[in-house]
């Protein structure tokens, strides 16, 4: 038996991320069964274990290679210089919380890593770093053009069509052609991994999905055309549905996925019903990312109180998603 | 001490209409007093009754003025010649169902009626009818064009910029002039009525509210400037906020109300918080019109199981919103 590799970057030292990972890993026994590496800055996941008076067991410090059997491990990246500041965005943090995530990154694409895990990194520190990249899903659209931003819980799953781009954007990506490509790519990617989704039902966006024409075009001229040439090759999608209730249509069904057209349009349902535990999930790339679907929480930073659900959902959905 | 006179129109004969009305006003005792006037053809009635076998006391037939003491009246209207069609759509239905609510309308419009509560009509029926107006909305729109949408429940409360238009045009309507026209209304609106609201939140348009205008420039360059001037005017509104957080601000708090920009913006969130008791308020008009958040269902008209709760909570609403 080969058990999935997770990579978990710690994220922000100064956030709630180290903070959530411990609380999340703790005790191990809780998890499925893997092979958890974490990336980070090991003085920083000693402060806080100490700080949190966790009995978690010492991860086993490795390299670039993960051994076969079921554990705790330490790649030890990303060092911060000198005191580490907690509660407020800075250059120091950026570094360390880029280099943990690029360094995870990098090894799953080469196939050392089945998931990756990552705790939140600031924008503002990433900025102060100068890093190029707003946070890690622009880091991952540039690497993995076509990598698809979904949420996932067990009462409902969204993906998204377009993601961080102005809604006039977003509603002019809304033409068939794009359609039918995400459609094939979020088929694919549900299929490679153990996603138990088998239905996805698309949104429309006009009032109604456009009744007919009368409240709007996009619904017939490039929606539903794309919807039926994807069901044509196999794939299992239906719609346009009204947005205002396909998502009562896929609420606890585990095996329906909506696909949102925008990001609010997804995440207004999702949030209100999965606020606490839903989980950020990429797909479409040759590995799965998972997070958590909060921030770095400067304003709770090193007060013990972080809530670790969605990070303990993330670690679990992971496992689950590539667990052969 | 004067009770509020709430109208009630039947809705379409060959849909659930009658069957939720006559539920949620048997028996009367549960009801807050308060003068209840059913509109529509007391043969419809009477059939319904029968049929549900309920013991609700027969209504006392009047004309157009409303005795003072409270308890239940009918102004028979909108005769259906023949045989009465369940199930579908027919231009019979649809001319008893119109002539029901503009009777109701008409009175309230003179003062008569404090509001006036409207079970679904077919929009396929008033086609069948040759009515120039697609449903009760859109005749409401044409008589005052101020009118505004609100959806209500015990745990959410949204208004909505706009309605039955495509998104384009509705983002279009996104400006700070048309934005601060409608928060005055709104204001006013509910300043009128006992609606308990004192706060607007205000949603953005694009993700994250635009961040800062990273994500789009209408919160900056419309949304926000309508808010500060409103805000300067006295009127309690706050915003642009995240579309995707807001709903969560403002769930389980009964003095906030979301201002949504665009028909599903509001109604993702709301019905997925208040599927079966949510409650379509029309505010801005000289009284108040609340409907029930459901359509005619003709597949199970004539069954009984039809679920009144919604039309229950539209009557309590008229009569809390309109009670001196």
């Amino acid at each position: 038996m080969t058990f999935p590799a997770i990579g978990i970057s710690l994220g922000d030292p100064g956030g709630i991320g180290p903070e959530v990972v411990l609380k999340a890993l703790d005790p191990l026994s809780l998890l499925p069964k893997a092979r958890f590496v974490v990336f980070g800055d090991r003085r920083v996941w000693d402060a806080e274990r100490a700080a949190l008076g966790l009995r978690l067991e010492a991860p086993i410090p490795i390299g670039d290679t993960v051994p076969p059997a079921p554990g705790l491990y330490f790649n030890n990246i990303g060092a911060v210089p000198g005191d580490i500041v907690r509660g407020r965005a800075c250059e120091e943090n950026g570094e360390s919380s880029f280099m943990a995530f690029e360094k995870a990154i990098g090894l799953a694409g080469k196939g050392v890593l089945d998931a990756v895990v990552t705790a939140p990194i600031s924008k503002t520190s990433w900025r102060l770093a100068d890093l190029p990249w707003r946070g890690h899903t622009e880091y991952l659209d540039s690497l993995f053009p076509g990598a698809i931003m979904a949420f996932w819980s067990e009462r409902l799953k969204v993906a998204l069509l377009s993601h961080h781009i102005p809604l006039k954007e977003a509603l002019g990506r809304v033409r068939k052609d794009v359609l039918l490509d995400f459609f094939r790519a979020l088929h694919r990617s549900l299929a490679a991994v153990r996603s138990g989704v088998d239905e996805l039902l698309v949104a429309g966006i006009n009032p109604h999905a456009g009744e007919d024409g009368l409240l709007g075009a996009e619904e017939t001229n490039e929606i539903r055309p794309a919807v039926e040439e994807a069901a044509r090759e196999g794939i299992p999608v239906g719609g346009p549905f009204p947005a205002d209730t396909v998502f009562l249509k896929v609420l606890d069904h585990p095996d329906k996925m909506v696909v949102a057209m925008s990001h609010d349009q997804g995440l207004i349902g999702f949030k209100l019903v999965a606020f606490a535990t839903g989980v950020n999930t990429t797909l479409g790339m040759p590995f799965v990312r998972t997070s958590p679907d909060h921030g770095t929480a400067f304003d709770i930073a090193g007060k013990g109180i972080a809530d670790p659900r969605s990070m303990l959902e993330a670690l679990r959905l992971a496992v689950r998603l590539t667990a052969s």
